[in-house]
């Protein structure tokens, strides 16, 4: 038997817990300032919910089986086919528009590598019933709100914002077939994880020829939306996905998170959803993964037969989050803490401390009492190890007299109380 | 495509979620003021974990499958297992005692009945390193205390306590050979689920003589722990069990939870691991399955090579308790509420929304805002629905005046107030 969970799966001890609780809880309270509501489901799913909606690389990475009863299930590899899932299936009945969040653990069974694990959890958040990128500039707000919540500044991260009709229209401007763009797509969504070399011959092989690779590769390094525009005028080509994006970035200037938000032809993302604004959030110094992403998804609802419902998303994970917090050293320290310690001196007194100790914790106190019969060293180090802001020693003569002793272990000082004072406001002895 | 989750899988749409982290809430928050630390491990475990250590109704019960990899994995029926082998991966390098809990989602692959699903969310708290009955009284002090903290009293629930060695010794005295007590154990643990003209069959299954089984029954009936001293001592037997039990109830006294307790044979929990007190906690009408239940048990951690540990552990499921509250009218209605919903007359007057909104957003109010073009009308039944205790109205004519126009849903009352004004101190005019 190994002590071990089975591979890429975490245990959280009680050290890591702590600074889960303490992510998880920026989360959910900057979802909740901003007026998301929390929703959840099994993290056991349909599998034909992946296999119909999402991209190839999602479906040869499912955690998926057959159950006991033969039926096709799969341990959720993202949220947003759930989340879909249950909003059609309320149909009208839920009114629009909705902004719904969750914390859920997702998994995927890939083959291990660069530390990425096959469980992890994500922060999601989506806007259902909102055409305008009103939507887009909500979540961004919200992510970008928690990430100030951990610590985090916009000298620290950096939100590359695109649009999927731009590099669509960009391909059919350059005449590159539309039965290629998938590809071509799932060649630049590798940028930055790929060599430049690497990049060249992916393309290649998506039959793009040697002058348009360069043309699109010299776009997708524009900082500037102006020369997309340019383009699609030039070829009488639907300027909206650049329309969108001046709205966008004219909203974030309003929420004043521009500092944060860049525009990079570049991004893509992975999935085949998407249909409009997408974006991705890095560390500026570009050693990590993304730490959020997402964007519109006007189709998907419809497919999964809830009426046209334009619709925008994003995803955070707990991983890569916790990875840049601890580079930057702004993982807090959170050691364990209790506010009373309470020590019978043997089983005689164990009465009265358990009574004292119910006492405190009705009274809100986080209280905690040796339960095993243990010499005062002991129960002094076991006080220490709790983190007691206070060790109450409850001694048989003391007791006679109606006193407690009280020990503060870091000043190391030691006073005599009068028990009743002590009842009636223990907070005063903190 | 159906809209439901998989057979057995419970969705969580926000009025539920509410209700799911209200009693989730009240878990966390009796268990960090009693002093346990929260873990957590993935749903994902080993399935040799369950099918070496625990009861056989389990392992026929595991919602298990073979990965990818080929390796035989399992979702967690139950948190104990994983519990010691976390424990156990530790081995000396944690302090004992130790006071960890756990919200755990579990599963089962059981024949679906009487409402029962396939999974729940648990709540297990277990104390390691304690060998004597103080563990037990901590236990059951923290799952009363969130029963309270939910509503319930000692007239709604109480916990029915015994000891495995009880009823262990009673069989030795009957004279009923040891390799029929396991057998025995799972007859008796059926009591008040099936009918008494059916437990007779299964005992006679058991080549139990028919005054045997008179006497048993007749003892399982017993409401004071007085006639199995006298049986055990005057049979020549340990009265350890008794010795536990009368230590138990008189710190239960001491704890303030007396009321709560009673003394009740028949209690021996259906899982093989337990080798000292056990417990269940039922409604005192009879009209649902066990609240929380748990017990000793001294010898699973060495099974697990953590060394010899004595502990003691409770689970309490979600389910059971929400069909009490609900029964009993407990459950709270938790309308959603948002402090602020900010609405722009027009496209025009959203810059200052945004700006507005995030103002108030960055000073702590839960506020959101219209993110489509919406006449009036429609805007204040978007506020009602989002449960906002004032709308904000920013309206052309008025915001050039510097003024803003709060209404007050709930009044049906509408004041003009200076911007300035609001925005140093928005809490005065909620």
């Amino acid at each position: 038997m190994q002590g071990s969970p089975p591979r890429g799966m975490r245990d959280f001890y009680p050290e890591q817990m702590r600074i889960q609780n303490w992510l998880f809880s920026h989360w959910r309270e900057s979802a909740h300032r901003y007026g998301f509501e929390e929703y959840n489901s099994s993290v056991v799913e349909q599998e034909e919910l992946f296999v119909l909606k999402s991209g190839e690389e999602i479906v040869s990475q499912l955690f998926n089986f057959e159950d006991k009863g033969g039926r096709r299930v799969t341990l959720r590899p993202e949220m947003t086919p759930t989340f879909a899932r249950m909003i059609a299936a309320k149909g009208g009945a839920l009114a629009k528009p909705l902004k719904w969040f969750s914390v859920a653990q997702c998994f995927r069974y890939e083959r291990m590598s660069r530390g990425r694990k096959r469980e992890h959890y994500q922060w999601n958040l989506d806007v259902v019933g909102v055409p305008e990128v009103t939507a887009e500039a909500e979540l961004l707000a919200v992510a970008l709100d928690a990430l100030e919540g951990l610590g985090l500044t916009a000298k620290d991260v950096a939100v590359r914002i695109s649009h999927r009709g731009l590099m669509g229209a960009v391909l059919e401007a350059l005449g590159v077939p539309p039965e290629r763009w998938a590809g071509v797509f799932g060649v630049i969504d590798k940028r930055g994880k790929e060599s430049e070399g690497q990049l060249w011959k992916l393309m290649e092989a998506q039959e793009v020829p040697e002058t348009t690779i360069r043309t699109l590769f010299s776009m997708l390094d524009e900082k500037t939306i102006d020369p997309f525009s340019a383009l699609l005028e030039e070829k009488g080509l639907s300027t909206e996905p650049v329309e969108d994006l001046r709205t966008l970035f004219g909203y974030l200037e309003a929420y004043g998170i521009q500092e944060y938000c860049e525009f990079a032809p570049s991004i893509v993302r992975g999935l085949p959803y998407y249909t409009g604004i997408v974006f991705e959030c890095f560390d500026r110094g570009g050693k990590f993964r993304a730490v959020f992403g997402g964007g519109r998804y006007d189709n998907l609802l419809e497919r999964f037969g809830a009426g046209a419902l334009p619709s925008a998303g994003l995803g955070f994970g707990d991983v890569v989050i916790q990875e840049i917090l601890q580079d930057k050293g702004l993982l807090p320290g959170l050691p364990r803490r209790v506010d009373f310690f309470l020590v019978p001196y043997s089983r005689d007194e164990r009465g009265q401390a358990f009574r004292t100790v119910q006492h405190l914790r009705k009274k809100g106190f986080c209280s905690d009492l040796m339960l095993n019969a243990k010499k005062l060293k002991g129960a002094l180090r076991e006080g220490a190890r709790l983190g007691a802001k206070r060790v109450v020693l409850l001694l048989p003569e003391e007791l006679e007299q109606g006193l407690l002793v009280l020990r503060d272990l870091e000043a190391g000082e030691e006073e005599r109380i009068a028990e009743r004072e002590f009842l009636a406001d223990p907070g005063r002895f903190l």
